[in-house]
């Protein structure tokens, strides 16, 4: 940084930090997405300075006027960018110095870069909660279209990936719209936590000036200023719980990624991958990869990863503002626009993607999937105590696995060697579409229960 | 595990698993914290198969009478714990037979252990989320303590370790209320968000008995039942969430401690810590070591390490349970229990330590701490734009850097050859006292900010 | 502590800590387990204040065999473990006291508690190395007997879980051997890294008895003292590298834990896990699950968790030992006792398993898996560039997904019809079993290569 | 992607990716970096196709030639990047096409992008452990340097941040050259445990050409070929050693930069760090932040964030490539990018620091330092058992602190009436000059000691 650069300052230091110092010290290489905040937040800061009287009504109305044309070569992308200036604020300071000129002084009055950094990244990360609550609603829109189509295709239900009991295609989807729902919820929660305005609390103490910090507040959408000024610029718990509420999301994710490969090896052949996110190889040429799926399910790794990093950076700072804490800016906005498009390219594998009903419910013939059902059955029409139900099933899978069949291969006569109280009537529970049907119970897996899901979900999510 | 312990999978499993599996399979050594939650969850259920007719009420009396008698026998310590029986779902049932016969093989009628250990789990960590918010609220009351006391104790306010300006004791105390409250916020946010019941998706797919999932959610204190079987199997969300909540509450108390660390150096000497929370050395007497706040200082570690624990055992698992998600209890029992370890000892230490207020009265008033209310009456009184204001400050800085002496040292002369509109009255705010006194804006460090913040917070506590 | 507990500490507390602080402080519950080793420290450590004339040889022998006593005590469970003692060193010390009186006393000249638990957990650490050592040659031997048997057995070769070429399954297993290697590799450079003496260092500063620390080293079977006393107390370098190498060994066991999961799907029935390593369902009897595959992917989230715990611990931490330090032992215990379990029980999930030869070798047949054998043949048959077999081969694919049916199902007309210089012998590629006999370069999937690499583990591992 | 940009690919994908998945899937963004190890890669495989009469030497020759036309190109800052190509290979096989028309085509035989992004990413992260080893030698000298001019410097010794012992501060400065050197060790190691080559693995299962893996393995300066090939595509342990190494040398800087900042407070003032790598306030003209030394402190969580990311990332991915490997780049290149920044910029401070020598020495005379020399006097001179000799000690610190003076300013009759064998040359040893020269242990504190270390380093760095 040249001496002449760095007018601002002041003429203190002897020495200016050499090429190592710039680059490890200089924020303006990420800091610059921050520019609508900052001008937004300087623009609120300078009517609320006129308001008061503490600079002048033309002041602020020069200040406002010239942070719009700059927010303008920004925009167009004419705007001088300079890394000895360090920052967003600093250049976006002096470029209205060359164009307001000395007005331009005033503006930093009762405000410090402590405050102003503050209130520019907070924006910001309110703005992302915004944009992951729309991304999650079309990923949930996307999946309600899947459960509706198949709110009654039978697919296997697994725990340990091991065939456990029939379930529905549409069921299946629901479970990710309830996952998805929590995050929103999360990210909704977090954004009213963070929405107060950390604004007048200059350096670290407040000010002396007689500064409306409510006025600032509302004019930035913030419910309230922040209560404590020594917080407000020591605070990065906004960051933190976005981060940890993203990386909660990118774990839904990164299951149903993971779902979505396993189901498209040629083992289990449960879906069609649209060929729009699939690639080929360079030497294999039949492949189609789910490339997209994996892509995805990684993500968790990059978001989690920030989410650690800024945890262990903030781990035992003393207040209030510690130079560390630049370091939450490009952990921030990696992980959130790597989950914005993670959310934009699931929703576009689902919408695509084509589930394979005859191979789902092939799946969900075999490997004695209705041995629960078989098992209610004898508690339910013989009296059997579930435990003694659980026994007596075991025997016929053990009998059936022994003859290579399934249960609704044995003959009655077969069945009435391991209990002799079975009657023919078991036969209407040892099918999968009568299990799937049989299981009304709220939020069951049931085509009704399915059913009833989707239409409240269609409500919600228009 | 011998055959005739684990007579409840019954007989299809010709070999045993072995030591090392026994190892690593069984639970028992750990989920038996989970017992009141188990047997909670097992009177609601048997209470309800009563009320919708699929046990009879006979039945189910013995079943939740014989529960108390099993609680209380663990209570006692009687309880014979075997681990053959892998898990507390196992071993309260295998009792529950011992004490009441047949009808215990009916309890597990359209439930799974799936469905059991998820609302077992729920229940104990929605009950975390309580006694993190008590806990939270007691060392919110030692900081008020604190604070009122020092309202107007002044003190350096740092950034980057570096005195910034003059705070007040009673300020800073209260920067952490606010952090604490955020955590107790998100806590209550968290367990809001968990408290929807599992019980009744059975293994995985729901059930064909006609339960009533509203009666137990209601007995067990839960909103409403969980709206997705799959779901309610498949999620670990609410541990999760604890977990990070807890990691940014022991991100706070790490700051806290730092600082108590720091301040209780030799050369800092701002808190005499209690000798109830610091230890000896056993080679040097003489040593009064910050043990409590060093140790409280590392639990980020541990709570934030379970934290990633866990979400690294979530990533990519496919739906629904997997075996995986038994390493969800320990994690979270560990950081539950070291969070509130944490808790408490911060609250014992705030409320021992004492302030040396002339240490740190005489830390605020050197390192030129006043400098921003000279340019501020710069600004104010002489109409200088701030970025001139801040120049004009930095010179006589300089200077008096050069003189080896504070700013309130250097002579109206020899401040007037640096700006000649400099009056006498600027010494009124180079003293520290009355540099706090005007930080009036709103949530500054004026004492009068203090006690009125301190007020609220009265208010709010009790 | 009651007061005359702690007499160790002398008078200057006036106030004990209370039952908070005990919890908190006391490591006695864990560290237990470093008795061998602080035993074993300590008789060196008598050995050598004998040896240089700092103690008398007959206070030495008391002392040494004194602690063989106490030794003794601990293994047979006979020993009074002390809350109020605080930690293993304490309560070794007192109770040689209770055994031999005031030499007991003498055994803690010129040394600290700093370097005497840096001593005993190095050396606890270092003993894990060898476990891990002998653990990994376990499981590399159970892999190298699967390799052997299945030299020539074919099987798909996967990227992104879909076909790609056939490989053999000697090869695949081969593959973990050599990743297994590599963690062997890691943990010996860990434990010659580890292995210096940090006994002598005394509380940080070394110490003006004439001690000679080289024999210490030596009789504990250190290479050579640590250069640096504040060094010597400071460091955790030892458990953190221990920690990053089982995390990468965790990984790749979650990885092969993975395949064994999804191989023992219904859709894959690649392997058959035995009994031992499986467990049934309390309500679905025909579900073998592969838990302990589970079990161990779920692992790398401990053992990880454990590191990122220590790794926050450290993160910044002043020389030169703080309490922090404290939290090292309890994590890297359970991931230790983890890591050693899940290597354990994945060696005998690997022994006990049975490949299903005539699935792999289906399933290796299908997908168009010698694609990349017709291109290669059509580059050296036909000369063609690699980038134009490629597209003749894709089309060949194409033209059989169109027919529905694989390679080698295509008739020499219809190959033809794409390019017309292919001749008959073009399906001597087509088959899998040639395929892999094909790819002799080193390293290759060729039986005759899988069999010079089992060859050369067998010499390796014997 | 349009379809004619992806002639590579061949026709078999109807629809091409769109903006998302180009956004998600394409790696030249940041894969460009890899483009000289990929040249290199690529020139050792023609060379060597063209060796074993793979391919034409008319053709080899046309290949390298290419090859460093296009290497001189991107050099240049004259490459035209293609996001429609993906990724670096593609980028760099389809622009020596248009260099060198057909036989530019043969260039990929008997390979695949699987093993050759693996040779590449290999490359550089062995390059980087070189770097880092020479980054962490040039750190090293400047500690050297501090230790040689400070080698009786007597300042405090801290455990718990409390006054322990007094120390040299050569002998700090050289605690951090030991741990420095633990960092070059373990790079030293990983980057010989990566030193095997991948080339030749193609796809996955090797190859059917006659190449020889040999030549181009000492082509590219490695040891030897990796011995399997579905390990050498489906590897990244080496990404993995060198974050976790990275992660441990980041700690250590992480302390050092907490001493630094701890250190040039106004309360501690032990350093004076340069105006190079601090920086001013917008607001407080007066502040000397140590920024650099922050921003260091920060990058732990950055690198270690990394690190998480990747092992999350890693987790359970069955053999052998899956596109999930695709984020080891970036994760990978912004850790090692930061340690070589905070390397260098500490490297900078720690030259350009001034120890404020006579603020050390009051510390170290301050605080009962040399209670320890007078606990090991009562040993050595009386002796006392050393535990009885702590009593006394703490008895004379007690009386010493209730005096308000230091052990020095007792009278020898106040120490006699504790125990009156003392004598008046106990004072020789409660003196720090006197105190720290009698640390002459191995590894101790004492000036001749430290200039023995000086010595022995001074050779080693040169």
């Amino acid at each position: 940084m040249t001496k002449s650069a760095n007018t601002m300052w002041g003429g203190r230091f002897a020495a200016g930090p050499d090429a190592i110092m710039e680059a490890i010290n200089a924020s303006i290489g990420y800091d610059r997405r921050l520019a609508p905040q900052d001008i937004a937040g300087s623009r609120a800061h300078a009517a609320m300075l006129a308001a008061t009287g503490i600079i002048t009504d033309t002041d602020a109305e020069a200040i406002r006027e010239g942070l719009l044309t700059v927010l303008s070569e920004i925009e167009t992308g004419e705007f001088p960018f300079s890394t000895a200036l360090e920052d967003i604020h600093m250049n976006v300071e002096a470029r209205l110095r060359d164009l307001i000129g000395e007005p331009a002084g005033r503006l930093h009055t009762a405000r410090s870069r402590n405050d102003q950094v503050a209130v520019d990244f907070r924006l910001w990360v309110r703005d992302q909660c915004d944009q992951a609550d729309e991304a999650l609603a079309a990923l949930q829109a996307a999946l309600l279209g899947q459960a509706e189509a198949g709110a009654d295709w039978v697919m296997p239900g697994f725990t340990h990936l091991q065939t456990a009991q029939p379930v529905t295609w549409g069921h299946h989807m629901l479970a990710y719209v309830e996952m998805f729902a929590r995050d929103r919820s999360r990210f909704a929660d977090a954004r009213k936590r963070m929405n107060t305005s950390p604004l007048g609390a200059a350096a670290l103490a407040g000010t002396s000036f007689p500064i409306d910090r409510q006025m600032t507040a509302e004019a930035l959408g913030f419910d309230r200023p922040m209560s404590n000024s020594l917080d407000a610029v020591a605070d990065r718990d906004f960051a933190l719980e976005f981060l940890a509420s993203a990386s909660i999301c990118a774990m839904h994710l990164s299951r149903l990624a993971e779902e979505l490969v396993i189901w498209s090896s040629a083992q289990f052949r449960f879906v069609k991958m649209s060929d729009k996110w699939s690639t080929g190889s360079s030497i294999m040429p039949q492949k189609r990869n789910p490339d997209a799926a994996e892509l995805i399910r990684a993500k968790i790794g990059r978001i989690f990863g920030a989410n650690v990093a800024l945890m262990t950076v903030m781990k035992g700072l003393p207040l209030t503002y510690s130079k560390d804490m630049q370091e939450d800016k490009e952990q921030t906005f990696d992980a959130a626009d790597n989950l914005m498009l993670a959310l934009a390219a699931m929703t576009g594998m689902v919408s695509d993607m084509t589930a394979q009903r005859e191979n789902l419910k092939a799946a969900a013939s075999s490997g004695f999937s209705t041995a629960t059902d078989l098992a209610d059955w004898l508690v339910r029409e013989l009296g059997l105590p579930f435990r003694e139900a659980h026994h007596v099933t075991g025997s016929l899978v053990a009998m059936a696995e022994g003859k290579g069949c399934d249960l609704p291969d044995l003959t009655l006569a077969d069945m009435q060697t391991v209990h002799d109280c079975i009657r023919a009537d078991v036969f209407d529970v040892l099918g999968v579409e009568n299990s799937v049907a049989s299981r009304t119970s709220f939020g069951g897996t049931a085509p009704s229960q399915v059913r009833a899901q989707v239409a409240h979900w269609k409500k919600v999510l228009t």
